[in-house]
């Protein structure tokens, strides 16, 4: 039977009292099913960030306990940080893994919202992929003046929340619960310590100036190495897959008599992007997951 | 804590009597720790392929389980099949998949190789990466002869066993015991109709004619489809990779002004394989298996 892992990464305003974190990390790993990554604090941003993973039972249980212990321990109307934030739980994003489609995963954040937007009487906007308005896909749009303008942002029509009260929580605020694909944090360097290259290429890849859907880019200096980086977030590796990202960006540099030196990694990246790779180069048919050795021993 | 796996693929001379067949798989399956992933027999051949996976511990129990039951069922002086075999445990290859280098799967295989040719008294050979002796390395060179020849053959000086005794067991003949990479079977099929571009790429991709050392080649023709198919056996992706298979292979075809239409792989394929294949085309440095999601969340 396989299984389904769906992974859970939400943040709380709340990176300094290490007691706090640590009694809502335990009451994370009392969930039966639920298993606990990973877990980040930044005193500077004032803010935590719980890797979780685990199905939508796990999950439906979990996040409900974290809103808990958070709301119980966190007041924004006295918290400080450096980090933007709207809500003691401030954001939610549901990110399939293995097993379970973006649908699953969407009707998993609303069903959640739902739960947390009665129980706790805090209003929740969906976002991304769980939100089918554009305008309220984007996570800065949604925290665009913070818990501290809240209140006025709400009174307006347009920012009325999916679910819960239309008026923010009073220290709680408000929380974006969504659900998106895994992010690949991603970069090429290039044979040059020409910087305007790195800039114009970023500028052609990515989406905000033209370039492919679900890219992030920016051209930067690698100070040390006396050369330059396209460094890029790929926020859809299925739709913009990265062969499709390395292709581009090197056939840009050519057009600058530029070469691409290597490309790197940083952190995770889910099997199949690797996978997708390999098929594409290789011109694999008829391929299936099912193959991997791994994968058929795991099962 | 990382997972050991060792896959184990132990072939037996019986391929008829599903009660035999049956009963050894249930006794498998009783050991602690070891999997049977698989079972296929071949009533023409008379053989059995068990597939098992586990760590060292739980096949150094599994296989001289396997031999208590087949050489209580199986008499090779009786036994008929079109497939060349010199044990009513025919060979025994331990293959490393997760956790665990080639050096411990030779340890193992001789470890085992000792056990088994001391409690059941067959003279086992080691082969492939478990053998010191480059003569002594290929399977098909130790069966020649097959179990009817092995008295005659094990008399010369060249043919003493490994472990045990140094004539062949009167029913159950003379087991081969190594270690070796995982296969790959790898086709790429070409943009043409002509036979002999695909044999002429065969010959110059394989080991055997001049080629990459861990490839076995033919070309053959794809009779409903008007194409034809350079068909591979990869022995060691990781010292001749898929994609350098490919890319020769591609090179070769435009040579003859053919292109390469699509590949595929049949059956299993490690992870690695593919990795190895994104690595390279995508020029990644510094990449690390730890870093697919998946890796992570199963350990």
């Amino acid at each position: 039977m396989a299984m389904t892992v769906i992974e859970c990464v939400p943040n709380i305003s709340e990176g300094r009292r290490a007691d706090v974190i640590s009694a809502i990390a335990d009451s994370l790993r009392a969930v039966p099913g639920l298993r606990v990554l990973g877990v980040q604090s930044d005193p500077v941003h004032n803010r935590s960030v719980f890797t979780l993973a685990g199905d939508e039972k796990a999950l439906s249980i979990g996040i409900p306990t974290l809103f808990e212990k958070a709301l119980a321990a966190i007041d924004l109307r006295t918290h400080t940080g450096e980090h933007p934030r709207m809500g003691a739980v401030d954001v939610v994003p549901f990110i399939p893994i293995e097993g379970v489609t973006m649908e699953v995963c969407v009707a998993l954040a609303k069903s959640v919202a739902a739960d947390v937007a009665e129980h706790f009487q805090v209003p929740i906007f969906l976002y991304e992929e769980a939100s089918p308005n554009p305008a309220r896909k984007n996570l800065e749009d949604l925290r665009r003046g913070e818990f501290e303008g809240l209140t006025a942002k709400m009174a307006l029509a347009q920012w009325a929340p999916d679910y819960g009260p239309s008026a923010p929580h009073p220290s709680a605020g408000a929380t974006a619960i969504g659900a998106r694909m895994p992010l690949i944090a991603y970069n090429i360097n290039l044979a040059t310590d020409r910087l305007d290259v790195a800039k114009k290429i970023a500028q052609a890849v990515r989406m905000s100036s033209g370039g492919l859907r679900f890219v992030k880019a920016m051209g930067i200096p690698l100070e040390g190495r006396g050369i330059v980086q396209v460094s890029m977030n790929l926020t859809n590796y299925e739709k913009t897959p990265i062969f499709r990202v390395f292709d581009l960006v090197k056939r840009e540099a050519a057009r600058y008599g530029v070469q691409v030196l290597e490309s790197e990694i940083v952190g995770l990246v889910p099997s199949a992007a690797l996978t997708q790779t390999a098929e594409y180069f290789l011109q694999l048919e008829g391929f299936s997951a099912d193959q991997i050795l791994e994968k058929k021993l795991a099962d």
